[in-house]
């Protein structure tokens, strides 16, 4: 990618929204608003030919009159005119259109058509195109976006999504702004992909160095062999996590008519990532918990998982999922399992593969979790440690089970120093406000929280997964 | 079951805490304060050598001293005294006993003498045993419970649970009484089912008229022959849904230290389920997901689903997972495609097998849920609907996909009344604060609230084979 292409992206001197829009119910008008309240500090630009001014900003009836260079260009208009304005930046020299109208290739051949002459128009003049078809991008630290969400809450982290559609990649957006506690780089909507395709992304990304996890949503590739190698020279650097749709023959059929996108025999797409150490998800909701782990959590040494619970059934369960999920739960050093032996009361015995913590909340409550979380943060026997937590009111404060917000915060901050390698992982339950409270106060912690024991068990796998990858690559160790 | 047991289990005239206590972080005093607060008709009685009086109920220093019948004694002590408390309660005549102590043949051999102890005198005088090792019972009718958690706020309907074990149990009813919106019937927690077990409840449970659908949690079964008759018997009238952990070896072993199940090879508990038309899980969130499907949906003539979302991916998402559960996109009539032809706008175009409704959003706006709603319900080729809904703030009130709260349950309570044999499931995304306030507001309208596409299909699909089973009973049908 080169360096014009990678600052008309993310950090463009000067913007044109065309098709800038009075209504504020329009695209046009929030993306305007977006650019100009968010903190954008390059110059942005209104085109339109029916209004003087629109939120402050003078409207010019074309791009060719804008007295100024322009780097990039954001059109929201008919499918019918996009040409034409193609050939219109294309003429004042624009270096990337970002396309957010649809009714293209995935709306049949009139569609067809535009497409095919909006990217002769852009060709001739080495002018790019994102889309059509999307929400376009965001970049977190220059504060570019051409979205038509709501950006003020974005927070900065390093997830990168790259994502093939517009209004779900919008709505996962607003899901992410809202509700969780992991911070963005880039956001980057891909849409038709009918010039900048996520290889090209991907070559960029593996050295940005705001992007430390990547989250793909795709629908089809068009260069499978581009991709497959770009993600190899990617995985190496950094997680690549993806979801890919149109797995099923009704879904590539639907996936044709949504982004005209090819989804190509699944099984072959199955492969790619495998041979290329990516990671491949099945849903929406996966996706979100892997990014998760990988935006907080430390890539672990090895593959052996301790739960604890303050249940029996929460051990077998999370145990289960462990084993089925390929790892092998944790065996206890004699030290440790000493250790905790000393925190059990009388009538109940430790194991050496996981910790069920209701005995030891009978004899020692509020202190069970930094006490059993220090024990096994100095372990060598164990590489990543899942704790089962309840969420009680102060009305049930004489639960012996309730520990107060701060305090389980902190039995995982120690460990956290204790132990820098090994991710730890919270399950909150119980009643509803609470688990939203301790939820937020762990993710601010940076503890990743995950509603069920299986959910937490499968994102830890994906650290285990990424970590076999990454020392395979690395080859044997000589001592 | 005979009728004494059932009326000991969930309606007893009187009742005995042994082990009441001052203490209130102790079980023995929550459980007393629980049968005095929430509404239990019956008698309550403490049982308490070294206290005169606890919550201002008098304390007896031995059950035998209670001058009255004592239909149902509840157990918490430390095991080793529990079996000459039992012998006491089989000469004061008591019916059931419900041992909430552990301590027992989950913790080794000292506890499995105590267990056996417990038996034998309980067995000599027709005395029954629920645990130990549990938090017994709750039923929402009659107000009994032995449980030491809040139950305020429990409501009544149709769900019954059956689980082995303690605190797991707890946590999943105090996230059901402050999450959930569907209501309980009955919860019976068996413990190490030393005497009652599940089959003999689920005898019972079919024919209660209180419950509507049965969901399990177990870690193994003693009796598998006597099990499998009793689902046979259970699961034409009333779905059953089994959460069975200790599906691993290393879960067995876990299993077997937790509630002393054998937890026995997994592919023979796969067939039984398969055989007697039960529902098999892999864990809570998909028991969950069920639950509220059944509890809150009918049962689909056929398995032709068609999704609504507001995104193309959406689309694409959904269908492939209809297809992944083995059911098939539904292919709309003539009529409904014409009819909703006319909501697109010109630029885009329907689908028989799906609605991409981001067109018209653009065209109609809020009407869109309640026009599409009532092509769908109104189509014969279409079984079952999953919906999904952005939910967005006021503020953001002037994006096409705004949808106030009350348009969109009118728009689902129109359908329902159209159509009042199809599944109607919704999804709802966006912006954190309104996803609760919107998936309450459905909720509380009987329509189950999904998290993701994948999950809301995943539910249909669990209807859609349970009307498979019935069906499949019933044989063919004779014009």
């Amino acid at each position: 990618m080169s360096d014009d292409l990678y600052r008309a992206l993310f950090n463009p001197k000067s913007v044109a929204v065309i098709g800038a829009s009075r209504n504020p119910h329009k695209f046009g008008h929030i993306q305007l608003r977006n650019l100009l309240e968010w903190g954008f500090k390059g110059r942005v630009y209104a085109v339109n030919p029916k209004a003087k001014e629109i939120l402050g900003v003078k409207c010019y009836s074309s791009i060719l009159e804008i007295p100024d260079e322009v780097e990039t260009a954001i059109i929201s208009i008919p499918a019918p005119i996009v040409p034409q304005v193609m050939r219109e930046c294309a003429k004042k020299g624009v270096k990337l259109a970002v396309v957010i109208s649809s009714g293209f290739r995935e709306a049949g051949e009139a569609g067809e058509k535009y497409e095919q002459e909006m990217l002769e128009a852009a060709r001739a003049s080495g002018l790019r195109i994102v889309g059509p078809n999307t929400t376009g991008i965001l970049c977190a630290s220059t504060r570019f976006t051409t979205t038509f969400l709501p950006v003020a809450h974005v927070k900065q982290g390093p997830v990168t999504f790259i994502a093939q559609t517009g209004v779900f990649a919008g709505v996962l957006l607003l899901h992410i702004i809202t509700s969780e506690h992991f911070g963005l780089a880039k956001v980057i909507g891909l849409g038709n992909k009918c010039d900048v395709e996520d290889a090209e992304l991907l070559e960029y990304l593996k050295d940005d160095p705001e992007t430390g996890v990547i989250a793909i949503y795709m629908e089809g590739v068009r260069d499978g062999r581009r991709f497959l190698e770009a993600l190899k020279r990617t995985t190496p650097k950094k997680p690549v996590i993806i979801l890919k749709s149109g797995r099923t023959e009704w879904g590539a059929k639907i996936a044709l008519s949504h982004t005209g996108s090819l989804a190509g025999r699944d099984e072959i797409f199955d492969a790619v990532c495998r041979q290329a150490g990516a990671i491949r998800v099945k849903d929406f909701e996966e996706l979100l918990d892997y990014i998760k782990a990988f935006a907080m959590q430390p890539i672990p040494d090895g593959d052996k998982v301790i739960v604890v619970s303050y249940s029996g059934a929460g051990c077998v369960t999370a145990v289960d999922h462990i084993v089925e999920y390929g790892m092998t739960p944790a065996t206890l050093s004699d030290e440790a399992l000493e250790e905790l032996r000393r925190l059990y009361p009388p009538w109940a015995r430790p194991s050496r593969h996981h910790v069920d913590a209701e005995p030891i909340f009978e004899s020692i409550g509020p202190e069970t979790y930094s006490r059993v979380l220090d024990i096994l943060a100095r372990d060598g026997n164990v590489d990543a440690v899942v704790v089962d937590v309840i969420a009680l009111t102060e009305e049930h404060s004489t639960s012996v089970f309730y520990v107060e917000k701060d305090r389980l915060v902190d039995a995982f901050l120690q460990a956290r120093k204790l132990a820098p390698k090994k991710p730890l992982l919270a399950v909150v339950n119980g009643e509803k406000k609470m688990v939203g409270e301790y939820r937020d106060a762990l993710e601010e912690a940076g503890i990743p929280v995950y509603p069920s024991l299986p959910r937490a068990v499968r994102a830890i796998s994906a650290l285990c997964r990424y970590s076999r990858f990454r020392r395979r690559l690395a080859g044997p160790t000589h001592p």
